[in-house]
């Protein structure tokens, strides 16, 4: 039997569904001949594991009791009581962290990322160092400077990082096999927000765009703030983790990105419910004008990442209304990928690219993906 | 450097892209820290193997000289001159082979399946059991009997095979990744056949059968005898490695194979000229009949494979006209995969699923994949 230890950071709605995900495939894992060992997990405050990270592990039902409390809003600190595992908090937490790391050392550990935090990637580059591997949900390790992301994907059969683009979309795991079978990659373009991909859909059928964008916060589709979507920021991260995948040197700072919004609407100038009242309608005319141009070259408005020899940027491109990314419709990601061999008609991959389940079966793939560095 | 020793068996089209490629990704894979040593080749009737399999290597040139002996018709037998390898043909060949296999035990060896035979199954079972990986772009070995598939399967890390299910295209890698993240999988339905693909999309438009086909023919779409692709036995085949994948513990007997032709034209009865002339255009009317019906359901017809809870099974179906496999046009591959995390709207795969470079590529991928398993 595989032994492949763990230790989660970041507790959220993806952490906790991975911690459910690992509880119920246990009988499953074990026809693979895999046994996943929780050894710890944190929070940006707390820290509880294991009474020894080399043999010992916090059971199901303490990680269910983490999920339950974690979801109530509630701190790991209240674990304490239970007694079957060490708890830390404040300061001495990120010692504590790399302690562990350097522990895993010779056993083999994995650390898995589903903070939303760019703070982790200082623990993240130390314990790289000390040879763990590293499985990721979280984007901002990848955006970080390149000095910082060259120490992390030092090891890249040690690092995966599925979930940072397309949730579960097999999309990384595609890009590394055609780069390993010396395929070239010529250009990348898709829709990596469902979010903006359900907006230009719907805007495409003539509904106004500040119509559409009230719609889909009310449905819940976009963030509190849908600015924080249409400002185009968390496509920027993915296009940057495809673009650096393909051995781009770039850095967010020298990416074009297309905000959908001007930055008199930002959010340090205007509060959010002018933003949606009075801002928003003013932008109706721009985009209804974009999709009148684009329709007359037969075309349809995306808001897509875009990468290419020259290029990496993202913002609204026209797309052929019958290629997969015109056809799209909905909250779906779609990723055209040309290549040599897929030169004319891409390589599409398209699905879900979003939601907590998704998101925590790719971190949960990724892992048992490196069971072969495992002893 | 990561030192992968591998054996090829078959050495038509896609065995000899594949060691083009090999040759070519040389400073690529340098930079991945990974060498690829050939130790020796075989077709149905020779064999060509360095002077020590556990040190030595067929070189660059001596491998591009195979792929010229070969694509000339000519026979192993005449590198034997060269004098830098050592050559065996006839009943010896299999014995030297499994040998091989042996010395490969300890080092770690991984065979390469590019011929087109059901005939290595003995072979691949041998070295399995040695620790040897497998790696195969042939279907035959993985629709042999139950009895003989668990035997290659018995390994699972050990044995990869992307390249038999739509060349290229990452549909098994995405389905492992599916099945190890605990997501169950409800259904699969693609169009896995290039020819078949564009057949049933071009008989959409209103043409005739009989022409599409005999077009398809001349354009070199189809196999020298149409028949082969007609008869639905690589679909087939296809669709019991994805099947056998899900656990489905079935055989190519037990599996509903929708033939476009009958089996009084087939081709023990009819000859092929009789069958493309005579034969064909008998069967265009029962085709328009069925596009009209499906067409007054709001659906297209596709040649599909199909695998749920209880069916697994290829021929005719209609799908929705807004659907991928609706929308699909030309020869492409496309593959929809519905799972819990992909209820609604199917993870979808999508590209050439057939070329001996799209096919070499998928091999060459799986093999660096895989690497994590020399020392």
């Amino acid at each position: 039997m595989k032994n492949i230890a763990l230790f989660l950071m970041g507790c959220g709605g993806v952490g906790r569904q991975f911690l459910q995900q690992i509880v119920s495939c246990r009988s499953l894992h074990a026809k693979q001949g895999v046994h996943l060992r929780v050894v710890g997990v944190c929070d940006s405050k707390s820290l509880v594991v294991a009474p020894d990270v080399l043999t010992a592990e916090l059971d199901d039902s303490f990680l269910l009791e983490i999920c339950r409390v974690k979801s109530n809003g509630s701190s790991l600190q209240t674990l304490k009581d239970l007694g079957v595992c060490q708890v830390f908090s404040g300061p001495e937490v990120t010692q504590k962290v790399i302690d562990i790391g350097h522990l895993g050392k010779s056993a083999g550990l994995a650390f898995v990322d589903c903070s939303a935090s760019a703070e982790t990637i200082g623990v993240l580059n130390q314990v790289v160092n000390f040879g763990c591997c590293v499985v990721l949900a979280n984007k901002k390790p990848l955006t970080v400077p390149m000095e910082d992301y060259d120490k992390l994907v030092s090891q890249p059969r040690r690092l995966r990082h599925e979930s940072t683009v397309g949730a579960g979309l097999p999309v990384i795991a595609s890009l590394n096999r055609i780069i390993s079978s010396g395929d070239p990659i010529y250009r990348i373009i898709g829709s990596l927000s469902g979010t903006l991909g359900y907006v230009m859909s719907e805007v495409e059928d003539g509904k106004p765009f500040s119509q559409v964008v009230t719609a889909a916060k009310s449905l819940g589709y976009t963030e509190p703030d849908p600015r924080d979507d249409l400002g185009g920021m968390d496509v920027a991260r993915k296009a940057l983790i495809l673009a650096r995948l393909l051995g781009r040197r770039l850095n967010l700072d020298d990416m074009k990105i297309e905000s959908l919004y001007p930055e008199e609407m930002g959010p340090d100038v205007m509060p959010l419910e002018d933003f949606l009242v009075n801002g928003l309608p003013l932008l109706d005319k721009k985009i209804e004008d974009r999709i009148k141009q684009a329709s007359a070259n037969g075309n349809v408005l995306r808001y897509v990442c875009l990468i290419d020899d020259v290029r990496c940027e993202v913002g609204i491109q026209e797309v052929p209304k019958d290629s997969a990314l015109g056809r799209l419709r909905g909250s779906d990601n779609v990723v055209e990928i040309y290549t040599r061999c897929y030169e004319k008609r891409p390589l599409v991959i398209q699905g879900a690219g979003a939601g907590n389940d998704t998101t925590a079966a790719g971190v949960l793939a990724d892992i048992l993906d490196i069971q072969d560095l495992f002893p």
